[in-house]
């Protein structure tokens, strides 16, 4: 039975999408950093990348609810959403992390 | 520092590889019935798909590692390789299998 969703709300990714998001090498390295880093700005992630294909895989992790973002100031800054994911599929994101 | 291999060996798919592999609602749920039966033959999967499509999507498990073959008379036997896949990314299929 599908959950009940609040009008125009996105359903959320299922674990598919998810792992179709961290199946890219240049991602799990986003992933890694954030992982030990906390939160990055965009322009803070050590990666030698045209900031258009860091925009593009920042996006995929954003859109499968891997990441999250908040603003500080004129800065935007990127964050792991360790909460929302143990909850969604507890213990998959520790399983991936251990192995980066 | 990389392994040493036997010649012609291919590399051991890496974590990036094996979670593309898995990022597919069709290749989740064979492994979710790999896991929960052991061992199925090509023909045994409960899903409703043309041959050739099935074919591909447990090649794709195959070739990252994930699911492992043998013979069995004519029949192929079809299996999780849950052993060599925690040894090379401890937790992960773990972390996966409680999510199906």
């Amino acid at each position: 039975m599908p959950q009940t969703r609040l009008k125009n709300e996105a359903p959320e990714p299922g674990l598919a999408r998810v792992l179709q998001a961290l199946g890219d090498p240049i991602r799990l390295e986003l992933v890694r950093q954030l992982a030990r880093r906390g939160e990055v700005p965009c322009g803070g992630f050590d990666l030698d990348m045209p900031k258009s294909s860091l925009s593009h895989h920042l996006r995929v992790l954003r859109e499968a609810g891997i990441l999250g973002t908040r603003a500080e100031g004129t800065c935007v800054m990127n964050f792991l959403c360790r909460d929302r994911l143990e909850r969604r599929f507890p213990g998959l994101l520790e399983g991936i992390l251990r192995n980066l």
